[in-house]
């Protein structure tokens, strides 16, 4: 497989400086589950009393490792202390019972040496689908690990989940005396035969669990499952956040704290489009006017997703013809008299055609920027809904079709 | 816009001889409506007494002439004549009520020249979405186009309503005394502003409207509606039969008929995904043991529509990972150890893993070929569903974003 090694156009300037958090230590080495020379495992430790919340891929075909997590959310002990173990290189997914017993063995080793229970040890694979995880090469270096710990390898930690990311992916928040730092890697189905989107978000605030679980759900559907790269659903998208407490700061009912969280939430999620294969564009698809939050959330997949959109904007063509297409297929409720659409601040079609004030050259315009938002009023009602995406270029092809695994 | 003058490697060696219909004269002509140096208009004289069956686009922003033609079907009067009238290069979709007011115009043209209703007069419109249609440049050339009618024009008529194909696309089938010709233009959303999957099939068959319309709406299901190239839906979309009578031979309930029209609509459906953009390889996705036709249906298009799949096809790389995913985003029920999947003849995965004897030397015999067969046994069920498709390509790319319009 050929690495991708260009960083891509749309990336930060840099990682960000994530405060330590108190109650969480990690680790990351060498283990060469599949790639060598370079960090490709994650141990977190997180502090007795945590409170844990995840969301994870509804796909049918989920990895051996989510339906593990899937079973251990919710049903943690409390005063016993916690761990996440992540590789990069492998998922673990279509494994067959195979993969299941990796996953116990992994978590049976860190238990033993972390000194938690096996049922407080949540794992993550990503990377190749189908091939037999080598836990050997794994659990080989939990003892390693667990001697590293330390509170400031969040960086270390971000770098180890990468597969073909081309930028380690952090963000933090600071809000009413609590930090929150976190991590991510991903950009849907990123690679050849590579999988996953992984996010991981610690904070020394106090809640309770079933909160915070209602919490993150609800922000997740606001960030992370509003972003598409091509409409492809990874078998291994986690979402772990963990709460130590340790601030002694209560945030249960706190709008400040959601707010915060949901503000670097988005920012992880805009990172992965940005880190979207062979994007040049970081797209904002705003729908108003929708009869339905449901029809709103359609109407900008539809956009997001269409293949002729997506290599319009790369193209830098102005081509609201197809957003219109777009729209009409989203199977959402619309009325072609009563639709306006925006590119950037220019008013591009309304009424059932093209706007009379205007000209393409404004359109062209707006379409050259590298932040482009495409903005579509239904005019039929109140609901609204946002999805980021980038563009579908040549980088994609050649990332997906050129290189074989 | 650059013309993509390259024929499709997929594409048939020859345009079929298409036997002329009794009750059906043809001709089409150059009228400058966009493109120059070629035909770009087709009239098609339907004989009294002729039963008319059509489906159309499902899309909320569908063109003038599909609402008109949605509100002709059906309403036709005995004993008068018909006519369909056809431009390439403006779809006259999201034009507005001036839209509108350029299907009146064409159809009373055509009304007053042929002294046929003008409820009587099917038009439909290809080519660029939004900008007016010029359409006296089309009632110009009505009387030139009178004069012209043949029976054995069926293959010009072909030529004038492509857009960007690469090739025109016939078929015909005869079945118990009676003859079927069709054509077709057409492949999605097929190229830069270009939208429209056009097919007009002519039958001197004797049968009611009624009946003529279920069978229709029944075989389209299976035929143009199971193919997809890049899974964005045309404004414009029409397909309309016309059955004459004038063999005498009356075909109602006849099962030799359906299928003979069947086989015929699905050789049209194929050409179209043949010349899909930037199409190298012929996609066949087979999914069986669902528990429902629509769960059959979901898995077909996830894989079809993946661009990942797509991409892998294009790479000639056998990654049934990619399928896994797809089957696993669909939304239908799944079971992971009880799902198997072919390529070719080739078992690869099996019982939640890569098949015991599967070597990856076969998997990439197969994806050699141009015609690919993918099979996916969910093992739950019944039911199953076939949908057709193309490989996504860097001439994909090319198409829709190099090219500026």
């Amino acid at each position: 497989m050929a690495t991708i090694t260009k960083i891509s156009p749309l990336a930060p300037a840099r990682f960000p400086d994530l405060p330590a958090i108190d109650g969480v230590r990690l680790a990351a080495t060498e283990a060469g589950v599949k790639y060598h020379g370079r960090k490709d495992v994650m141990l977190a430790e997180i502090a007795p009393g945590s409170a844990i919340a995840g969301v994870f891929t509804r796909s049918s075909t989920r990895s051996a490792n989510v339906l593990d997590c899937q079973l251990k959310l919710g049903a943690t002990v409390d005063g016993q202390g916690l761990a996440f173990v992540v590789n990069s290189g492998n998922s673990n997914a279509f494994t067959g019972r195979a993969g299941d017993e990796s996953v116990a063995r992994i978590c049976e080793k860190t238990a033993e040496v972390l000194g938690v229970p096996a049922a407080h040890v949540f794992t993550a694979s990503t990377g190749v689908i189908g091939e037999r995880l080598p836990d050997d090469r794994i659990t080989a270096v939990i003892e390693k690990l667990a001697g590293d710990l330390t509170a400031d390898a969040m960086e270390d930690a971000a770098q180890a989940i990468m597969t073909t990311d081309t930028f380690a992916k952090g963000a933090t928040a600071t809000v009413d005396g609590v930090a929150i730092s976190g991590f991510a890697k991903g950009s849907g189905m990123i690679a050849p035969d590579m999988a996953t989107m992984l996010v991981y978000i610690f904070t020394d605030a106090k809640i309770g669990q079933s909160d915070l679980q209602v919490m993150v759900s609800d922000l997740n559907a606001k960030t992370f499952n509003a972003i598409t790269v091509d409409s492809d659903t990874s078998t291994s998208d986690t979402l772990l956040v963990a709460a130590t407490g340790a601030s002694g700061v209560d945030v249960t009912g706190s709008q400040a704290f959601a707010d915060a969280l949901h503000g670097m939430m988005l920012d992880l999620a805009h990172q992965v489009v940005r880190d979207g294969e062979g994007a040049t564009k970081f797209v904002t698809v705003e729908v108003s006017g929708a009869v339905s939050e449901n029809d709103a959330d359609k109407v900008a997949r539809a956009i997001a997703n269409s293949p002729l959109v997506k290599t319009a904007i790369a193209g830098e063509d102005p081509n609201w013809g197809r957003v219109v297409m777009a729209v009409g297929k989203s199977g959402a409720e619309a009325d072609r008299d009563l639709l306006t659409i925006r590119f950037g601040d220019v008013l591009v079609a309304d009424k059932g055609w093209v706007s009379p004030d205007y000209r393409e050259e404004q359109g062209a315009a707006v379409m050259k920027d590298e932040e482009i938002t495409i903005a579509v009023d239904l005019g039929l009602g109140d609901a609204s809904a946002t999805v980021w995406t980038c563009d579908l270029t040549h980088g994609y092809i050649s990332i997906n079709a050129d290189y074989r695994s």
